[in-house]
């Protein structure tokens, strides 16, 4: 089941995907059930809202069914914590090369990393979803896009074992991590991870659509290519996450409890940024991004005039 | 004005301090009045209902009266997002000093730190206030407490001039950010920052009250002082910010919305924490952070059994 949210008549609605043309607004469809109100009361409702959607979908009747032409995408949803990682080996390799050229300073991969996932905290209030413009930041002169995968948590927990970790994740999206690569450098140096360079609003996209977990094995292997106007510029495999979602919500519940509606990104596949391959963003590119299984995020980016 | 969040007979009441000994329950004291229903919802409704609560103190009913000694402080409030800064020169010359010798890395400060401030985003979900428990997580064996001031949002905003940043300030608040300092010197070395270093449960305290900006002239310039077990560890003023508040808010809000119930901290006034000057937490310590004009905030730490 694909879920997302969109803006239809002036409100946002919860939807599950029908076809590539239409979806369903489950509050509508359902005699406005509380639990499809948005997204995150659905995830904190547990399997039987999940169920009780998927029963809707069979029985569509067409006046909850809305036409996508009709309706613009938002964010999913927006987390209750953003955490994003960095766990693909090539793109490391590939960024901290340009790094280097890019600030004198020398990087290299260290042991830490191959033992467990290293991740930072984002901005969880500047996200926006596919189709929606992402607006340049006044004080940055090179912007990229990083294409990684994500999940949603559903259940909650804490100190939760690597193999029942997966239980966890109630979904999988793709999320486009636009990045201040200047702002991104300067800060960096200060040693507490991105800030600037990554937190501005409208630089996190989510979407277009959630996958449940039950349509995507565990470890996901799936399929990840960037388009920018049309050319491709990269991509790669999830399979190739040195730590899988299984140990990475293993690693960040330890003694810390996660809540439904949180966040967590992949970090960036290897060539999934245009840092790695030496490009840039500039005004008005059209980013695509594409993951397997889930769909293809496409944003425009402008500078305000 | 004092505020802080008690839980008296089984539910948490946001309140306002009388004297020493006796706080007021705003929503029972306002005859249920939709604004005082938790400390968010009163920074949200912004001055009209930080003046209501100033004229129902003035007529405080013996009703609405809470002793405190009756009561258990609560976090006054669960940051919508929380942001952690690093502003004391002295806490950096002296931690990277003993960073050098326990990691064998070697660390200076970058120039970058001077021309802006640096700051990650720690784990909003795991606040917990004055008096309860903080739970040693059982993957460290290094704990150190941090004194440091913080501020709460009031109005939101984007593209923050720092002239006017002030104004944005809703309270002033003591932080505690208690940090494993084993993981994060292990995690550290993966340049995203910190994380478990920082974010496992009861790992943030914030109390007992929040002053209101009114009664705290900017920049903010008060004396700080850590004791552990009635020992004195260290302390400093907040004056020696390097960034204050207003530098503070208008570089986070560079492109970049905040909003009302966001706390920033500034992280570790000088000799504020044990890394600083060779001492550790251990199992029981009972730890008492003051900043003059807000109170002390105290905590036990406890491994679990």
């Amino acid at each position: 089941m694909k879920l997302g949210t969109l803006a239809y008549q002036g409100k946002e609605r919860l939807v599950a995907q029908l076809d590539d043309n239409r979806a369903l607004d489950l509050f509508t469809a359902s005699g406005s059930a509380a639990w499809f109100k948005d997204m995150l009361t659905m995830i904190e409702a547990g399997p039987e809202a999940l169920n009780e959607a998927r029963l809707l979908i069979g029985q569509a009747e067409l006046a909850s069914v809305i036409a996508l032409e009709d309706a613009e995408f938002r964010v999913p949803l927006r987390p209750v914590q953003y955490r994003d990682c960095l766990v693909f080996e090539e793109h490391l390799l590939n960024s901290f090369s340009q790094a280097e050229k890019m600030t004198g300073r020398s990087f290299a991969i260290p042991p830490v990393w191959y033992e467990q996932p290293i991740y930072y905290k984002g901005n969880r209030m500047s996200f926006i979803g596919h189709g929606q413009t992402v607006r340049w930041p006044r004080y940055s002169d090179h912007l990229d896009l990083e294409l990684e995968l994500a999940i949603v948590v559903g259940k909650g927990g804490v100190d939760i074992p690597p193999d029942t970790a997966p239980d966890h994740i109630w979904g999988y999206t793709i999320l486009n991590d636009v990045s201040a690569r200047d702002a991104q450098m300067r800060e960096m140096a200060g040693q507490l991870g991105p800030a600037k360079g990554k937190d501005f609003d409208t630089g996190n996209v989510l979407g277009p659509w959630v996958v449940t977990a039950d349509e995507i094995p565990h470890p996901a292997a799936l399929k990840m290519d960037v388009q920018v106007n049309g050319e491709r510029w990269g991509g790669g495999n999830s399979r190739d996450m040195q730590h899988h979602f299984g140990e990475i919500l293993a690693h960040i519940s330890a003694s810390e409890a996660i809540y439904p509606g949180e966040v967590v990104g992949s970090g960036t596949v290897g060539t999934g940024c245009g840092l790695e391959i030496g490009k840039r963003l500039a005004d008005g590119d059209e980013m695509a991004l594409t993951i397997e299984g889930i769909g293809t995020l496409c944003n425009m980016i402008r500078k305000e005039p």
